[in-house]
């Protein structure tokens, strides 16, 4: 999907006209439309038909061209035979070209301004362009203001709002109705009440008269219609309210920066460091594009420049975006459960989307341990409910008072979990949660070792704490190498192992400290400054508490090691995992789920973000039965006793079904081999296999599953390409190091002023240099301290990616 | 709105046809449909024309009768004129009429099953209905699912789709695509492809023969067509899908509860008390009503009654319900914001739907402080950012650390704030939260005097101990009499002022607690018990706390004095007071905001559940410009660093505005009436004004505001009628009070047991009783303790509402 810059002149108005049906009047409307625009003094009129189909003769630029002399006509393609374009078209005309070229003979009318522009499709929204997709689809990416044509005739009155809600569920703007007045079947009464609610305007005229010979006098009889209608009271208080609406969206566009500035109350955000100049005002998006207000001083000042242009969304909309903005799919199953159910009551009942998902989300992830559901909202309160769930089950097992103990999480430096209190209480104190009166951190929270490229060089950097014991940063060959098991047989999963032993036994056996669980971002410690974790690290601390539960009990050795001879082979031990993959489960980082890249199965796991493809808020905290079952009791006070109004709300529920079922036709679809083939000579499963099981003929243990199948290691891969990252890491003058997995890609910037990690400053200069833009488009993105990041949705395609990579090189000057 | 059992029987399969377009073959296909169907052995087949317009030879009852004999046909009206049904209706017909006889035909049917039965419309899905109700509206309620007749005509590509749309947004399952071939458009091909994607089985048969003279030769030609499609291959498969499809449904409706039960862990469930057959299988749901799936020992046995029945939502889908589930138009709102943004990143930027929101939940609350508009997910975490708000600017102005001071809440017992540690640490402990490990309750709660109806009268209880104080309940005459303003002139006010003060001055001087906020539910404590507050009681509390500056401040009279000197009229004084109106706000109460009732206004306020109509999780925390200004600095550590990924996410915020709108509409459209003049003699605002202005002239300081204008006493009101209520507190065996309120109804109960509250379980019984039901329909509640209460959707009209008491009367033998 290329970028394309949505048209909106303040002295050019251009319309796509749709009709409800062929054979409604369109090209009448349309050179009705344009006769009545050209009048306007000084204005001039365009009509533009990209696709045709029949007889040249009977053309309709040929019609506009006779009765509308005034009005410029242009035709891109012109297929005899008259039948839909998809099976006319004599040439290949992909989605994208025909796109390119409508964007650009808008944006070439616009220069010639004040002006008027008609873009008038074939048939009707759903009619299929040249290469098959449906027009409504096809030119959505513009999401040019629609003037539909309703039909007059009988059944008009279905056909007309059919059409309407096609395109109104696509999010076009339908700025106008019109269709012919006609005294039996009265649509036009009908559908002027119908729109009424909804303030579209509607034009009733006249039909034209009916056609007779020869062809001069009907040629006169038809100009006679057009003089008399186009000029019409009715007609020009329609087009005059066309430009009224269109003035008034220039207007709601070009002031909401300074309404929002006076009105809204922003996330993270110091309001003195922001301004009306500072805001992105967001007029509509598709795919991997916002379309957004370009102000003023970027435009050019005589009014012939759009005043939107595509910008990339290069947060993903704060992590949650990978199918696309304006999803048809994601749309229809939304709508489809907004219109089945609504919302409807889930505390102790069942629905259809809330049942599959619950199973998807299960099977998607893949993790024997997990069998149980929860729904909530978001992910700071899947994770509370994460945090509750472990707890208990740590309280019950091992005796501790909930209400008296303190009882503590295992937890990273760096982590992010969710800003309600709960959650900022797993993440250790730092200048910014210090001053949240209520925030108290219960926690002891290790130091990552790091992974990073730095002079195109992969290296593991250890914490000060932990250089002692293995002097220098490792180095490795590639990427995948950090993410082999075979590191298990490291010196530094020795040290490892060492480090973290000795570690929580200080905590517990001297400081006599008590925790309930072990809460992690697996692969990537995301809000914390975009931290990839030495995936060893994680491992060997899941696999070290899990035989410590010693360690762990009130009473050692007693109720712990009762545990221990449990039956259930996915009871939890030494304490139970949580994994946080709100941010890099579900496709983000390439795999269904981030723990499989740590070959380790947590407990507990929280999703949500990409679980709705990036639309809706939706989240899930999965858990094992081990875990479900320290709250079954004959009291309901040992229930787990959270809840929220819309929990499982079908709509999200629906979308989350079709999100899923996405990204897995996408994974099996072989749409992502030309950037794993970027990072990897073989991606075939064959050869993985082949080399598994050479490893296992070798008898490595650490590459055989629990279950004992054979572990196949994922490949480890990203969006952004190999050579970009490693250029990128050789910029030593600007660049500390940089990485990149799945669609995420992380810059940490060299700070000349000394301060570093999340109150550095350096990053905002090249995210304004990418926000600048130039050639009519830009790049939105963000920073945490002095690291920018950019992450693409799931769909984006390779050609898109490799020109945002280009445009950071220029940034950077790379 | 009535309710309708939605149609699903084993062995009787009922469709409803609806064509794409008039003229496309609709009675044709139903022919072969109806055909097909008789030929399986013992099997009977029906067709319904509910509504047919023209000539009463050419009518399609006697079509099918002449072609398909063993299929007996229906048709409840016949109008001559042919024309779409709302301009030829020669009588009134209304939609409810027009569906009650459609759902008791085909439950009449279906008790001589086993068969198969054809409901066809006339025209397009959006054709009107003889009352001007599109058809896809008009039947809705019953939900039938649809066999699609597409247009094999040119353009016929794009009206069947978007019927298709019509029909899938509204909720509506399409089992069933059918057309004929045709060679030159090749409609068929396309759209089979099209719909393979979505699994729909489509159906393409050979065109009927051209029409011939004389009629016997064409009625031959027709049985010849007849003979050899109905038996072909293709329409044989095509009806065994069908019937397959039938089956799955009815095996995923029959199992569902089974298998949400091993894999579901519901909020506020012990699932030790739950079981398959206690799970509330929702099918769909529209109005105030779900389709839910009836248990087999309910049914009858012999498969002839449905598997689901009308259930009331009697919880309003825990109070989130206020639009009727199904609206339209809240789902064209998603639908279109779906797909002109999907999500949109927010943080630092702004798009229209959050635009228009946030002026419109300011207009709409019509409280003068509050400016600012903070966005979260729902009611909890409102809550934790109004908190953080608070907290903070109290913390700013007393000089109290963050990090290092106990900065506590004042609040009321029984209060409910939401379920993530922060929103549960601003309640008292009880039995519940202290189970939760992290659960620390950070505050002094207020024990309210509440307000009952007793053995026919109001009366307001006070706690234990301030019953020391005034002695016996006071007793009112009216509902109205308890929120008149008239009561700060009163003893009761003099001592909650006394008994506050006092409090007060022990909890600071004294114990030399600190304090940030005051937080309350107004009007009503929800989730911890249903309890009415006394308003006066949150008014003086308020009042008492804003004129006590000296006492919050840790250095008393320096910074708490100069504070007071503010030019700002909307300064905060004393404590922040957060308003919690998730539950009671936007009209849940009959008004736009709860405290309006209790005529003081907050200084931040926090807007969930109603917020969307009941759709989806959106949540809003209004504030004023002096809160917001405690966050202004030169350091990003100041501001309130707080968010969630999908903040202001389009989808909700265009819900949010349809829903705004639609409920400002109905206040104003006097459909309430009805209901206000059961609970008052005039609901005139003359008659409000004229009482007003006379209080005025006898200088009664109570009635101004304080800007100085008249204040006007809002009618208190309620869905539940006055009588109703009245009787439920005369039945003094069972129930020990009652109250109702807007579209809220409590009853609470004697529990013989002794135990009270909510660890109580004998609302239980009165909650089975009326899910059990009788005469088809049933009722679904939710209990706190000891109390039942039932809520009406905003929409919920007179009859519904009335019918529902006799079944509560019945229930409870009153």
């Amino acid at each position: 999907m290329a970028q394309y810059g949505a048209a909106l002149y303040r002295k050019f108005q251009v319309y796509q006209v749709f009709g409800a049906n062929t054979n409604v009047g369109k090209t009448i409307f349309s050179t009705l439309f344009s006769r009545a625009a050209s009048r306007n003094q000084g204005e001039r009129s365009w009509y533009l038909k990209p696709v045709s189909t029949g007889p040249l003769d009977d053309a309709d630029v040929r019609h506009i061209g006779r009765y509308a002399p005034g009005v410029q006509t242009q035709n891109f393609y012109q297929f005899e035979n008259p039948v839909s374009p998809h099976l006319a078209a004599q040439v290949e005309v992909p989605n994208e070209s025909l796109l390119e070229k409508t964007a650009s003979q808008i944006h070439t009318n616009a220069q010639n301004g004040p002006g008027f522009m008609i873009v008038e499709t074939a048939g009707g929204p759903h009619s299929p362009g040249p290469s098959g997709t449906s027009q409504a689809d096809l030119y959505r990416p513009l999401r040019l203001p629609i003037l539909l044509i309703a039909d007059s005739h009988l059944g008009g009155i279905s056909t007309s709002i059919s059409a309407y809600e096609s395109l109104k569920i696509r999010g076009y703007d339908i700025d106008g109705i019109a269709l012919f007045k006609e005294d039996v079947y009265q649509n036009a009464d009908y559908l002027q009440q119908y729109f009424h609610e909804s303030k579209v305007p509607l034009l009733s005229v006249e039909q034209p008269p009916p056609a007779i010979k020869p062809s001069s006098a009907d040629q006169a009889a038809m100009s006679t219609y057009y003089s008399s209608v186009s000029e019409s009271p009715s007609v020009t208080s329609f087009m005059s309210t066309l430009t009224d609406r269109h003035l008034q969206r220039i207007d709601r566009i070009e002031n909401m920066a300074a309404s929002a500035y006076s009105r809204m109350w922003w996330p993270f955000a110091q309001h003195r460091e922001l301004s009306p100049q500072s805001l992105n005002t967001i007029d509509s998006a598709y795919g991997d594009y916002f379309q957004t207000y370009q102000k003023p001083k970027a435009r050019k000042q005589d009014g012939t420049e759009s005043l939107l242009r595509p910008t990339v969304d290069g947060s993903a909309s704060w992590w949650t975006q990978g199918l696309g903005h304006g999803n048809p799919d994601l749309m229809l199953s939304a709508a489809h459960a907004a219109g089945r159910y609504g919302h409807v009551m889930f505390a102790s009942g069942v629905h259809e989307p809330a049942m599959e998902l619950a199973d998807r989300l299960i099977s998607t992830v893949n993790n024997p341990r997990l069998n149980r559901v929860f729904f909530s909202d978001n992910g700071s309160t899947a994770m509370e409910v994460g945090l509750k769930m472990a707890l208990k089950a740590a309280c019950e097992r091992y005796g501790f008072s909930p209400s008296k103990d303190q009882v503590d999480i295992l937890g990273f430096k760096n982590s992010y979990h969710g800003d309600t209190i709960g959650s900022m209480d797993m993440s250790e104190p730092s200048v910014y949660n210090e001053k949240v009166p209520w925030y108290r951190g219960k926690g002891f929270w290790f130091d990552c070792p790091s992974v990073k490229m730095r002079q195109g060089k992969w290296v593991i950097e250890k914490p000060e704490e932990q250089r002692a014991g293995l002097g220098k940063p490792s180095t490795f060959g590639s990427l995948q190498d950090i993410y082999s098991a075979e590191r298990d047989s490291s010196a530094d999963a020795e040290f490892y192992k060492t480090y973290i032993t000795s570690t929580l036994e200080r905590l517990t056996q001297k400081e006599k400290r008590k925790f309930g669980a072990l809460v992690l971002e697996p692969v990537i410690l995301g809000a914390g400054g975009m931290v990839l974790a030495d995936p060893l690290f994680q491992r060997v601390l899941v696999n070290v508490i899990r035989s410590s539960s010693h360690l762990f009990s009130a009473s050692v050795d007693s109720k712990a090691s009762s545990a221990s001879v449990t039956t259930d082979p996915f009871d939890w031990a030494g304490l139970p995992i949580v994994a946080d993959e709100v941010f890099t489960g579900l496709y983000r980082l390439g795999h269904p789920n981030a723990c499989e890249l740590l070959h380790f199965q947590p407990d507990i796991s929280a999703h949500a973000k990409l679980l709705t493809g990036g639309l809706l808020p939706l989240s899930i905290t999965a858990a094992s039965e081990s875990v479900y079952n320290a709250f079954l009791s004959d009291s309901k006070v040992d229930a787990l006793l959270h809840g929220h109004s819309y929990t499982a709300h079908a709509v999200g529920c629906a979308v989350a079904n079709t999100s899923l079922q996405q990204l897995a036709d996408i994974d099996a679809s072989g749409k992502w081999d030309a950037f794993k083939s970027d990072w990897s000579g073989s991606t075939s499963i064959l050869g993985q296999l082949k080399t598994a099981f050479s490893d296992i003929a070798k008898s490595k243990p650490t590459l055989l599953k629990p279950d004992g199948t054979p572990q196949i290691e994922l490949q480890v891969w990203s969006q952004w390409s190999q050579k970009f990252v490693e250029d990128l890491s050789n910029h030593t003058q600007r660049v500390e190091s940089v990485w990149a997995l799945g669609s995420v890609l992380a810059i940490s910037l060299k700070d000349g002023s000394g301060k570093g990690g999340y109150t550095s400053n350096v990053a905002h200069g090249l995210r304004e240099a990418l926000y600048e833009g130039v050639d009519g488009w830009n790049i939105h993105s963000r920073v945490l301290g002095n690291v920018l990041y950019l992450m693409t949705s799931q769909v984006a395609q390779e050609q898109d990616v490799r020109r945002w990579e280009k445009r950071v090189r220029t940034a950077l000057g790379v």
